[in-house]
C-alpha cells in the first residue's frame, strides 16, 4: 500500500496552457442538414454560386417608375403617372415601364424593365387608372441591385465559422440543403470508486449515487462534445487498464474519482506506464487531485471524485480542452461586479473558487464543502480568491463569473 | 386592391410589454430522463428523500482517530498510533477505533465507529504496524457529517428552476432517474410569399430561397421551443385561413412575409376577423411590418419577409415571448463597450438596429439592407441608434449587444 501526498501542485494558468497546448482540434468532418448545423463549425469555405438576390428588386412597397418622370414632384406639385399593372413578388411582369407610366410593386419584387426607381406608397395617391406621385425619386431609389447581398463567386463564409442563426440564413439563401461541418469530438466518461451506485438501485451502506457522470456529460454536451458513459471503473489494475484501453478509442477520456492519493495511485501508475502524465495536482481549491495525461493518442483527464470539485474543474480545466477540440471559440464567460452581501475571510495555499448566489444584487457564499454538490446547485456563479489570506468586508465589490447564462 | 401605409407605429418597449403581458407560460409537464433535463425547467419541488451523504464521511485521505489521542502531537513531538486496518470508500469497516488506534481512510469513506476526526496523510508517517502522527486534530476535523450536503426532508430545488449542471448533479445525488419538467412550447412556422422557393429546387425567375423558416426555427429552438415548419402560406384568403387554423393548434404561430402592406393586408384582415391584433407596425428599423395578435387561444407573430428584418425582430420581439412561454429566465444579453472603428451619421424616425462586427477591438458596421441576410451573417452584434439624428465619430464608444455568445 502506498498513500503518498501530492508533490508539486500546478498553478491554474500553467495547467490550462498545458491542456490547450496538448489538445488538437478534430479534423474529421460530416455532412448535416443545414437546420442541424446550428452551433456546429463549418469545415468548408462557402462561396456564392449565384447573385443574391438574383435580380434587381424593389426595397419598398410602391410604384416602379422612370425616375426622370418624377423630377420635381411634391405635395403641392404632384405628377400623375398611368398605372399599367402590378408586379407582386414571385412573378415576372412581362411588359416595360415607359415614360408617363408606373407599375405597382411590392417589396422584394423584381424590378420591371424600363423602371429605375420606386416611389414609396406613402408618397402616392391612387386614382382609378392613375397614380398621383407626390415626391420625386433619384435613379436607384428604393430598389436594390442583383448581388447586393452576395455576389456570385464571393466567399461568403469561412471554414471554422461557428453557425449562428445569421450564418444559417446565408446557407439557406444560397440554396444549401446540407453542409459539411467538423464532427463533434467523442468523449468517454468513466466513473470510479466502489462507493458509487447507479440511480435506480437502493444504496448499500457506504454508497452514494453517481453524480459526476451526469454533470460531466452535460458540460461535455454544452461545449461541443458527445458524451459516452462507459460505466464504473474498479480500483484494480486490470479494470484500470481495460478502461484506459477503451478510452483510447475515443477523442478524450474523462475519469472521475480515480485521481486522489491512496490506492488510487494505481490510476496514475497505469497512465505513466502506458503514456504520459502532464500534471497531477492543481493549485486550485476545490479540485486539487486533477490529473491530465495521455494514453496512446488520447488525452486523459482524471477528475476529482468529489462532485463539486469535479464540476468546478470541468468548467476550469476540461471546458477549454472541449472547446478547442470542437473548434468552438473559447467560452465567453459573463462576469458581473457586485457587492458581497456578507463579508468573510479565508486563507489558503491554493486559489479558491468560492461559489455564490446573487440575491437582490448582492453576492452570498453558497460554497459548503467540495463533497457537497449543493455548493454548485445553488450557485449563480463563483468568485476567485488568490493564494494567501483574503478578507472581504460586507459591501466589498467582487467579480462573479456567472454559471447560468 | 388596397395598398395602404402603416398607421401608428408601436415603440419597441411598449411592444415588448404587450407581448410579455399576453404571453402565458406553458402549464403542461412531461417526465424526462435526468440527463435530458439540462436546459429544461423543473415542474416540481424536489425534496431530499434521505440524508446526503447518508453517513459521516472522511473529507481527506488519512487516518481516522480518536481526536483526544492526538492532542499535542507535532513534528517535534509526534504520537504513535496502532494501524488496525483500512477503510476505503464503498465498504464498511466492521470494527471500532479504540484508544491508541487508527484506521487508514480515504476521502469520502464512511467514518468508522469510535473515530471522531481524520489526520491528513500529509501529517503522518507510516511505520510497519504504526502510524506516526505529527499534528493533532480537533473533534470533527477532516470529516463531514451525514446530511451535510442535503438533509432528509429539506427542499433542495424549487419548481421553476432551470436545470444547469449543478442542478442536474443534485437530482443525481438524490437517486432520480427521471424528473418532471415543463413541456417545450410547440411553435408553428409558416413562410409566405410566392417568391419563396424551397432549397433543393432550382430558382424560377423572381424567386429566392426560403431563409426565414431556418433562422426562425433556430431562434425558437435556442430559446426553449420546438419548431414545426408548416410550409408556405399563399396570398389567398383561403390559404391564410387554413394556415391560421393550423397555427391555432400550436402554442404559438409565427408567420414570415405576410405582414407587409399591399395584398398582404389580407393576413391582418383575417386575424382581425378571427381574433385580435395587438399591434401592427413597430417603431424599429429594420422590421417595421411586424404584427402581433391572437387567433383562438394562440398568439400570432407576423414577421417581416425580409430576412434581416425577420431575424432582427426574432431577437427583439419573438425571443422574449419564447422565453416567457418556456419559463426560461429572460435572455442575459452580453453587452460590450467598444470604440467605433469608423464614424458615420444616420437619421431615422424609428430606432435603428445597426449590426456591427468587432475587429481588433473596434466596431465596424456590417449592416447593408434589411433584405440582405449578410447584414446578420457577418455581425458580432448590434448597436441601437435612438430615433432622430445620430452622429458617431471614429473612436466614439458604443454599446454592442453580442449575438454570438
Amino acid at each position: 500500500m502506498s498513500m503518498k501526498p501530492f508533490k508539486e501542485l500546478m498553478p491554474r494558468e500553467e495547467a490550462v496552457n498545458i491542456i490547450l497546448e496538448k489538445t488538437k482540434p478534430v479534423t474529421n468532418t460530416e455532412i448535416v442538414p443545414i437546420q442541424s448545423s446550428i452551433g456546429r463549425v463549418l469545415a468548408v469555405d462557402v462561396m456564392a454560386g449565384f447573385d443574391v438576390p438574383p435580380f434587381d428588386r424593389a426595397s419598398m412597397d410602391g410604384y416602379a417608375v422612370k425616375s426622370e418622370d418624377t423630377k420635381g414632384a411634391s405635395e403641392t406639385v404632384p405628377i400623375k403617372l398611368k398605372l399599367i399593372g402590378a408586379q407582386h413578388t414571385g412573378g415576372i411582369f412581362e411588359g416595360t415601364v415607359d415614360h408617363g407610366e408606373c407599375l405597382e410593386i411590392a417589396t422584394g419584387s423584381p424590378m420591371p424593365d424600363g423602371a429605375d426607381a420606386v416611389v414609396m406608397v406613402e408618397y402616392t395617391e391612387l386614382e382609378t387608372e392613375n397614380v398621383v406621385i407626390k415626391r420625386g425619386v433619384e435613379p436607384g431609389k428604393n430598389m436594390a441591385p442583383a448581388g447586393e447581398d452576395m455576389i456570385k463567386g464571393a466567399k461568403v463564409l469561412e471554414a471554422g465559422t461557428t453557425v449562428i442563426p445569421g450564418v444559417l440564413g446565408a446557407l439557406a439563401a444560397l440554396g444549401y440543403t446540407e453542409i459539411e461541418v467538423y464532427v463533434k469530438p467523442r468523449i468517454a466518461i468513466f466513473s470510479s470508486g466502489p462507493e458509487i451506485a447507479p440511480q435506480g438501485t437502493p444504496l448499500n451502506p457506504g454508497q452514494i449515487y453517481d453524480i459526476n457522470s451526469f454533470t460531466l456529460a452535460s458540460v461535455i454536451e454544452m461545449n461541443g462534445g458527445v458524451a459516452y458513459k462507459r460505466g464504473i471503473m474498479e480500483d484494480t489494475m486490470e479494470s484500470i487498464n481495460e478502461s484506459l484501453k477503451s478510452a483510447s478509442t475515443f477523442d478524450l477520456g474523462v475519469f472521475s474519482g480515480g485521481s486522489s492519493v491512496g490506492v488510487k495511485d494505481l490510476f496514475g501508475e497505469a497512465i505513466e506506464k502506458q503514456g504520459e502524465i502532464y500534471f497531477h495536482g492543481v493549485k486550485t481549491k476545490p479540485g486539487k487531485p486533477t490529473l491530465f495525461g495521455k494514453v496512446g493518442e488520447t488525452l486523459i483527464f482524471g477528475m476529482p471524485g468529489y462532485p463539486t470539485s469535479c464540476l468546478n474543474n470541468s468548467y476550469v480545466y476540461l471546458l477549454p480542452a472541449l472547446r478547442k477540440m470542437s473548434r468552438l471559440e473559447p467560452k465567453h464567460w459573463v462576469r458581473v461586479n457586485v457587492p458581497m452581501g456578507e463579508g468573510f475571510e479565508s486563507k489558503g495555499d491554493r486559489e479558491q473558487f468560492i461559489t455564490v448566489e446573487i440575491r437582490e444584487g448582492k453576492a452570498y457564499r453558497v460554497f459548503k464543502q467540495s463533497g457537497d454538490i449543493t455548493s454548485m446547485t445553488h450557485a449563480d456563479g463563483f468568485i476567485i480568491l488568490p493564494i494567501g489570506y483574503s478578507k472581504l468586508e460586507t459591501g466589498d465589490t467582487v467579480e462573479v463569473t456567472l454559471l447560468n447564462v
